[in-house]
């Protein structure tokens, strides 16, 4: 059987360890092409590029990793995968997979991730998706301990067809004695982020805030992807891109409009 | 009874005209105040400023539609709502309204939006929020047609409770005869953007591409938001940010993890 061909691209950016990592990892089981942000894109969301210029840089270097190709580009997440589709890749590859992430993307983080929205936007043009995200933000965190469950995860997805009009969000708990304990298939737990505002003064008198915050698990559910993290498990949320809220519907037919 | 707060915002700029025509129409049901970008911000999606400096102007002329304070602010429409609601708002405000945005935010365009953005964002700290879009994108587009429309919807969104954890997407067909001919509760369209990059080479001969693209709808339901705007009347869509795809976990539960 021909060897899966498999986009990696990732939030962080080309440099970062988690990518080069995930490279490892998708090279041992398919064929692999890069196109990732030349530099970090956190929090970018779904961000697209529409009013300023698109570059690219194709790297002659054998990718150390072993990866066949491989690309940076000056825009955010979802430009690479749009950009990996339409303009760079030869054929078309079999699956994409993002991250992997430095930093969690479980729960609300998802609608802030860059990860997750280059993720979703190979969902959106037809191609089974995967984020991967693990819960340690520090530059040289393990990513080694994740391989197995990494590979197993992907290998699945190939093997399966992926439910229609989904993609996976996958959260990996920092290494430790006996972690991971096992994969849970979870829903996105209810939380949010209480922001602070870390007010300043420039040199120039001018006042200017930094954004930070504490997360807020607002959801006691076992079936939750924070529960499953939180217990040493690796988290799988099937993610949508369909927004629509079908059983408010009915509710909101009863308003006045 | 006391006047309703509302916040209003947008990710086309302050000086927008869709976001002046917001004001004025706001100020007709409540008290206005906006936090809105200095710039334009559309194709944001959910971005938020984490390594960079966010700075804030208030504008100390009386608002020329009718706010009691208008600032405006250096980063995202995420970025104004978090401001405004830790920082720069005396009080929890009763509503965010964002908008009117100069072009559609429809089926798969809710994704990229920086307009729902900012209230999906006001959505999940606990606001009840809407985001008005008109399939119009020029600057000059007429707003004012769209005037008793919008004002029945935030009207009828702060008697009821608004269903938990949604938000509503409302587009607007651009004005003609006959429209718009009403209001109907959609379900988001199948679709996605075929993309078309236009590669060009700069001054110094190196090359860079512009994202262009065409919109490519997918579905011929007649219960969605694109066939309600096709057929002149306003789609509103109950929008969520639990993205949990519910009903793929049991399809998931059977794959070998």
């Amino acid at each position: 059987m021909e060897k899966p061909l498999i986009l990696v691209t990732n939030d962080d950016g080309i440099t970062a360890p988690g990518l080069r990592a995930l490279i490892r990892f998708m090279s041992e089981i398919g064929e692999v092409v890069v196109v990732a942000p030349d530099s970090p894109q956190s929090g970018m969301g779904h961000a697209i590029t529409v009013d300023n210029t698109l570059y690219t840089s194709k790297d002659d270097v054998k990718s150390p990793d072993g990866a066949l190709v491989e690309y940076s580009c000056s825009g955010t997440p979802a430009d690479c995968v749009k950009l990996a589709l339409q303009e760079l890749l030869d054929r078309k590859p079999d699956i994409c997979i993002s991250g992997i992430n430095h930093g969690s993307n479980a729960s609300i983080n998802v609608i802030y991730s860059g990860t997750m929205s280059a993720a979703i936007e190979a969902g959106i043009e037809g191609l089974p998706a995967i984020g991967f995200s693990l819960c340690d933000y520090s530059w040289n965190a393990d990513f080694e301990f994740a391989r197995d469950a990494i590979i197993s995860i992907v290998t699945e997805a190939l093997q399966h067809k992926m439910p229609k009009g989904i993609v996976l969000n996958v959260n990996i708990p920092k290494t430790g004695p006996d972690v991971p304990k096992g994969i849970k298939i979870c829903r996105q737990a209810r939380a949010n982020w209480k922001e602070k505002f870390d007010k300043r003064t420039n040199p120039r008198g001018k006042e200017y805030y930094w954004l930070t915050g504490e997360f807020e698990l607002l959801d006691k559910g076992e079936d939750t992807d924070e529960w499953a993290l939180a217990n040493g498990y690796i988290s799988v949320v099937p993610t949508q891109f369909d927004l629509t809220a079908h059983h408010a519907i009915q509710e909101l037919n009863s308003w006045n409009l």
